[in-house]
């Protein structure tokens, strides 16, 4: 068909393998997640930066570098081209240079899972999805519960039972099937691992649908257009799952390929919470994977994962790019949520705070250097932590 | 100076007396708020809709139309430029024709007193304040308390206790200085107008300074740029204190004025609580000012305002576009907000809800003709009110 999308396969990044897009797809065989490939040339040929300017300020804005085929499929709820804004008065008070904040909190469910959820969900309208599954941690359930309803996919959700309070209203009142579970995310992923075979669910848990990816990446092209091309010295992201940080990383390397940026990527920082920091230990390490991280517990929640299924992809992404990873303790987090609101006026999530703390230690140690611009990723809106000044839920 | 501001004078609409824009500003002498004037010729000169093209996604694209004269006093967390988002399902389940969401939850702090706290701040930066003053149902407290702790001015905050709690959190983070009151806002407008002469804060109350209207107006801009300046048949607007409403008002007229809207203006159409109705009382006798409501109750904590200050400036609005006032029930109100999660994955305030309800109830009665064109203005995200769909907080 005559498509905008420039999407030529999926591969896999550990034994190369490719799979056809057209078709549902998981994992790779040899249980590494998928990434999607582009005609990069063509793409480079139908779009460039000067014809951006007129397209909508939503992530569609790249869409020659999304999957979706058909643009009837598309599920959006307005999603993308968040404010890049600058933090003068933390840069000031840390002696940093340019400090910029990227603030997903002003996303559709009040975080950066919407970006995933709306091309993930689009994607499956377009391969005729009828149900999917997946376990959370909260805040990428509610997401995908929202764009679910909207694309009239009934949606099937596990979540830890001290999640987020906010995010089972959320899922419920989406009209999503919702299963609260004692225990992680890894116990929900595994009771859904059982249970998705029999009735015949679509598997969208991170990173083993290979399209939520493609809309984390838009974030990385966000930061590149909104700083005219010119990059920073480093962004830094908090991790879990990590489908953030590899996704900008994917696109910084399409970026270049496109010919739009130029020169040496940003150093990539996965920031962490010292109560789950297995990225942290590989990097340390200099490992290539991680090990899981045992009895994890942090106040950031969105960041309580133990053991990354794209683990390889992030340490990738951090040495490729010079970059680091830091792990901040939860008292560090809260000061850092607390001086965001104050200085600032940005109530984030405790999962942005955490990015500041590790940028303050990293001026600190002087890896990062006085005069370097650097944008802190802001995951999600402070709107769905009410409780996080009083100590719990 | 040279600026971009084409603000002329700040003038009072029922007495027509003139105010220097150049000095801090409250009510007329004669009691009623005042509004800006802008020389829209100059403006007419200075931008056009090709050229807006290229601005930023902010409501400061409108920087001719707006009052800050330097640049250099813009508080700014991104506001602005809000979705506009089709809402197919809700239209067909009612045979309407095109139904359209401006989702105002996607700005910061959550809500649409964002651009009013924004334009509202900096013009008060501008002018010198160091402290300013409010009482609040909630929202443009937490709003107002975000844009001032960035502009470095000590925000004094007077709350109803029950209002929502996540304001609470919003407000104290923010640094500003919050009291709860047992009562309603008229309450706390009271104490505050007892409190204010000895302190010599700045009055920000509702329509009491009159800046934040114009941030409010952008509303209006952005609804006419999206759809093309082709306006819609109806404007429909949760209304309390009324602000948003009139806001829009002013800009329909000032976009005639500038020359980039033709034809009749969209229907303006006011939507109440049952348990909250004074501006649906007056329309119903065809008075131009409302009377006190007593007793008020609603779930739309928002728009529970018994008297509204600019009360003849929204009647006014009303009655000059041939729209109407409507009120709806609080079951109607959370029956609304579970359909537009369920069938269109927004998670919207029960203000907004309340607005989908109330056009219900005008397509029921053939005031919304089926084929006509509707704006619904959602002025909150679902997340400020967690507990909505377990009757209370």
């Amino acid at each position: 068909m005559n498509t905008q999308s420039c999407i030529t396969a999926l591969v896999c990044p550990k034994c190369k393998k490719r799979y056809d897009y057209r078709e549902l797809q998981n994992l790779c065989q040899c249980g590494s997640p998928l990434l999607a490939e582009y005609d990069l040339e063509r793409a480079a040929g139908m779009v460039n930066p000067g014809l951006l300017k007129d397209r909508p300020a939503t992530l569609w804005r790249y869409r020659e570098l999304l999957p979706v085929l058909d643009d009837r499929h598309i599920v959006s709820l307005g999603e993308g081209w968040t404010p890049l804004t600058a933090l003068p008065a933390v840069a000031a008070k840390y002696g940093m240079g340019n400090v910029y904040m990227k603030d997903e909190g002003l996303l559709p469910t009040g975080t950066f899972k919407a970006r995933g959820a709306a091309v993930g969900v689009s994607k499956a309208r377009e391969l005729g999805v009828r149900e999917l599954a997946m376990p959370t941690n909260g805040n990428a359930g509610a997401a995908w519960a929202a764009y679910a309803a909207r694309a009239g996919i009934q949606a099937h959700i596990l979540m830890p039972e001290d999640a987020p309070l906010i995010t089972r209203t959320e899922i419920t009142v989406a009209g999503a099937d919702l299963h609260l579970v004692r225990g992680l995310i890894s116990d929900c992923g595994r009771l859904l691992s059982r249970s998705i075979p029999a009735n015949g669910w679509y598997d969208v848990s991170t990173l083993k649908e290979p399209y939520r990816i493609e809309g984390k990446k838009t974030m990385g092209y966000e930061i590149a257009e909104q700083l005219h091309w010119q990059l920073p010295d480093l962004i830094a992201y908090p991790t879990g799952g990590g489908v953030g940080i590899i996704g900008i990383y994917k696109a910084l390397r399409e970026l270049r390929r496109l010919g739009w940026i130029a020169g040496k990527l940003p150093r990539l920082v996965a920031v962490q919470a010292e109560g789950c920091a297995p990225i942290v230990e590989a990097y340390r390490k200099g490992a290539a994977e991680s090990a899981f991280f045992p009895d994890s517990k942090t106040v950031a929640f969105g960041i309580n994962v133990p053991k990354a299924l794209g683990d390889f992809l992030i340490l990738e992404a951090i040495y490729q790019t010079e970059g680091c990873a830091v792990a901040v303790g939860d008292a560090e987090i809260i000061t850092s949520l607390r001086e965001l609101a104050s200085l600032e006026g940005a109530f984030v999530c405790p999962e942005g705070a955490a990015v500041l703390a590790g940028l303050k230690k990293l001026r600190d140690a002087d890896w990062l250097k006085a005069g370097e611009t650097a944008v802190l990723l802001n995951t999600g809106s402070g709107l769905k932590y009410p409780d996080i000044l009083h100590g719990g839920p």
